[in-house]
């Protein structure tokens, strides 16, 4: 690992710009807890050293704000993802990105719009919750023909393990906090996808659609 | 079970039109993370398909805006509920809806109306919590005469137990977030109702009254 | 309700011998925490009273200290449930107890002892946990034909929603404490079965084969 | 506050023996944790300055070790509780001393055995849970008579808030680690009487019998 | 206990008009979670009845518009806390009310007046945290005249230990939600109390300051 | 998918004889909580099945017993770990396995034979937790030739994070129960590894160096 | 330790002017709670003993407020802190303040102002967190400067054990409730610092970035 | 930073003989989780580079089997600290040791050990509780003269913040899993300890003495 510096210091920021070459994709703005000044300049900073730009948890009203200074900035509204992606790269495989409920399609969203902006094809497959298991059923020939799963589910996140059970490529899964009561704003579906007894699925953060993207990504060959 | 299709591909969401042949009664919309647009397409898609709609925690401008479309469409306000019952069903037998406090009747009125919709005879006894047990045993003869008893209470939730050890019929638990403080929104009372030194109880989540009218009525008969 | 005793006083114990004509079915001994003696003490006044025995979380050296005392009396090894059945009853109709893994068993064992001794029909179906789905299947038709049915199972506990979406019978759910690590000893399986987003489903304790069967019993006919 | 000393100072331990003039009751030696050796040498102090002897959480072994040396301590065996009362004191009036189920017989005895040391009158009235509240109603005359009554109850404690619905005296309320599964070693029982619905109630800590008998002594005229 | 009906049914509540009699005090209404109207129709019925009023959680506009219908309501505003005394009483003795900091006085506030329309009489000690202890120990005469003491605090809340550790009365503890971060709402100030080294203390739940009045006032002779 | 049985019944398990055919590895045996005997006829059921075994949890008593009939069957005792290889495979290119603490080695070596067992070729770097993070930094190069990472780390877990940013290959992070007081049984290091700010990461359970290595051998290519 | 008064009493507050004398910083006032009346009462009468003014968690409403009648008073706008400096000190050596993510930043400044207020010098190192670690690693002498550091983290706050490993100072942890989903408030941070792997490392509640520049101006020499 | 090696590579541990050099103390054994043969080939590394050894949580019967290689190795018994200083150091000033009960003497006992270990002078206050306050009053000079403290308190730890008031030293708070019932294994003291209404104080996990009597080494000059 080098240790100049690779970063630009803005103060309240040192902006990895090093990590494209380090990691294959830039850095991504985690935009909660930010004002929209410093997420203006720290977008500045990523355009000017040519670097794609995926800024996570971002308020519609912020990417107003960015758009003026940034026309070409994207937003992808449930999922309160802003995007801008320099080039077309060649698509990678089939990552099939599913969700049990209309309910988890922001967190779903995120993880379809990080996918697109990596270069990775992307197929949706949404309300297949176990409510009613034939409509999953149903689409069996299109998990069988993905490279990687995410399943994204809050409550009690059932159709992660199922769907891990019936395929041979490896599931990612995406608790939401989609729910009331006795979910805990997520919990019960994220304890659910940990203890899976079906093998072959990992989990990430509550709500993260966009870690499970971003790792589905890396996956995907 | 059949693998055909049996629902209805919108895109955001797969309406499950065989639900009603399969289980008895259609599809529930459970409208919170929905936007008011994907509710009245699943709407028009029940109603298309002869359907009776429940609709659970509908925000009541959400319910104002749908009424335009679907003029039938009626509205519980405590409850947060929506409901669309095309015909008239021989009533089933006594179900009986108890609350211990004031505070407890939203979920209440949620059982209520979800049991009127799928056709039981609903009597309601409400604030008759465990501070004043002589409301409780003047009604004992009511308690009685029940096929099923929902009981409907929040904070330490002591009713579920003290009615289920007076009754020979089964015992429908609902917590509700009724409290503050300790009661951590509805996790003491839903720990109290599971730990019933009494048996014949069963519980559904915090405040899904729906979920114990909908299973009442599985078992009335 | 009748306020005369109804109960035999020991001090210790008040033992409600009015139970089984107030409930339908005598008290049941709850045997953890108590001594052997005061087990014994209470078996015997239900006994002179006339009563079937159901004697839960029993362990087996307590129930050789009572073998001797009451040698009819029977014991699930799997479920530590100690029982003494007076007479044969009439087999009400079906219950079907199924588990998800094998791991589960105990639990599920407890069901159907205390359900047999209540004198219902039961059949069992486990190990059909989602990790292979075509086991569950495969028996569909075993689950159409259930009355009631009731699903144990713990780590994630899917196969209660699974269920659930597929008949039109209530399913009664029984998370276990099988499990590792995040499981929290029966937590996520708790937590992940009171959310289902398949309605018909209500929850009894972590463990609580014992509760699952009686009131299943209860809503058998 | 007189700042002088007004203890021994073993090292190990501070033996506050003012306390009996500043409080009414001498120090209360809390067993766990301390070795033996400390115990006895901390029962040795005290005695030295004439004060009663009352030791919490005290296993029999160690008594036996210290009853060697101390031949009048005594030993509540449930309750495991030593204590060594030098003198007669004039019976203050009546507690009433309920539990709810047997296996709650331990916290019930370490606040029976307290409140004797403390030269209380007590009344005990055991196995009165809501499973059969005739067990209860039949004694309603009992309750009424109390001056302070304290409730010890594990699993959904409904016992406490009923009790005091019935009564005008103050209500002590102990939850108790009795339970399995989602008992969570006595957390529902806690947050149970904590959520009481009925005033006049107060809670100590999971198992505290001690802490409930001495506050009872305390408000006991 | 008479089992006649001693409530008046208003089918969303039924008041319990026998509660002065059977308790000592008229039933408190809990105001949270109730609409305007119901409050107000409960109060009808308690004058009607010649008790007094207590309310509790009382939003200042819904204290506003009662106003208007019973002119002699009055209000604390930090407690939150409605009253009407319809006659004046012989004060009892001495309860001394004390907060750790400032920012608990609503809670603290909130036992006072609960306390005051009780008859009992008051004294306030407020802002005597160990932060800075020399505020209590200068008032430490103050501590030892008290029949009873209430100690509120929130944080850490480690004044009720210290405070029961300087005087032979009954110490009452209130955890309030006052903090941020790992206060958890009250939960460390709660735990923290429950655990208390000192004996003679009990606890109520989170800011329920009214609890503790009530409480207070049942001991205070 | 194929809705026949591929499954063999013995009554308390179904075993999944179709495992291999559907996911690519056989179906893998969860050893706690089942009986030695239905442990080895679950085995014998995959052997004659021409099926690998792996038996996650199992106690070293139960492999010694299950030795004396299946003599090829071998064991990683830190691992707690069973396995049986019917024939060697090529092996795939290069997961590494790392771990914060010599205290973290059983679920890093229940990784590393569960890749080693699924056909992968396995690097080890033990002990490199951040407390001396140099030892870490003269591996780099070691980190950067692998293809997947397996962080295995207890207590804080930074780990995971830190070699996440360092290179460009997907980091699968376990978290164990290794620490003492608020590491909660590995609920620390969960957490802290589901919270990283390091995108690239996904989790498996506490203690799950099973279910890491199996999704490790799934995207190793 | 005197107890003469040394407070004065304000009713609602005893303000604590012995405290600069006993503890070297005056009483510093935390604001959430109080009325703005009450804090402007506060700051009268330590501004009157002559005492520096710091106010946590201050709205800036407030300080506006507070602003007219206190023209010298400050505001750090991300910490919410006023402050007061009533003259120049001697400036103490160097604390250095990291931070992990610039949405870090508000607690880094409460300390930051802290230290400033009580006469340390500071230095800032904003934005070096795990996920690139070589913007710490080109810091390094930075760090060896330093005579005590704070490491403000949300998220898994890794930074602090990582930081604690790399030098001979004391390390005093903050954890944020910077984060979503899993990182409950900051509850995930609190435990990974406290589970570090390293030690010389102390933490502070979450947010609380004033204890931790107090404590460190204790120590820095 | 050097990034050349600095450790010795053992295969299970990387020895890390750079971290005296580069942090003043050396690498301190965490005993739980580790073989004894581990432990022992660690020990040697150490000992062999010439570094002072601490083992914490050492079982005794370890420290016997390791006493027969390292003849000179001592063990603190109710701390389980094993460790060998190599050489006397010149004392550094006065650390104060303080615990609420004897109980909480092993954690006590564990930071004491260690300050001697590296060399600082301990003073012991044992006992000292706020149950009885006027025994911390008697030795409040024996406060006043230390440079740092550490205060050990289980239960509601009251103890940590009274000290913090009394002084104007830096206090290093250890919560100890002391207690039972709602102590939750020291949950209750860590918050309690974390929400210290006293500026003044960090705190270290739950029973580790030893991080208090490290960081307090490094702070005490």
């Amino acid at each position: 690992m080098s240790l100049e510096p690779g970063f630009c210091d803005l103060g309240f920021a040192k902006v990895d710009i090093a990590r494209q070459k380090r990691r294959g994709f830039p850095e991504v703005i985690y935009s909660a807890g930010k004002t929209r000044e410093q997420i203006k300049n720290i977008c500045r900073e990523l355009i000017n050293n040519k670097q794609d730009l995926l800024l996570t948890k971002l308020e519609k009203s912020v990417y107003s704000y960015l758009k003026k200074t940034f026309p070409r900035l994207k937003y992808n509204i449930p999922a309160r993802l802003g995007y801008l992606k320099s080039a077309n790269k060649l698509p990678k495989g089939n990552v099939l990105v599913m969700c049990a409920g209309t309910s988890d399609i922001p967190a779903a969203e995120e993880a379809v719009t990080t996918l697109e902006v990596m270069g990775d094809k992307v197929v949706k497959l949404y309300d297949v919750g176990v409510a009613g298991v034939h409509r999953l059923m149903h689409n069996i020939e299109v998990l069988k023909k993905a490279n990687v799963i995410i399943v994204v589910a809050g409550m009690e996140a059932a159709l992660a393990s199922l769907v891990s059970g019936l395929v041979s490529c490896p599931v990612i899964a995406v608790p939401t906090s989609c729910g009331y009561g006795a979910s805990f704003k997520g919990l019960a579906a994220l304890l659910s996808m940990l203890n899976s007894c079906s093998p072959g699925i990992t989990v990430v953060n509550i709500d993260n659609g966009f870690g499970a993207g971003y790792f589905a990504s890396m996956i995907n060959k």
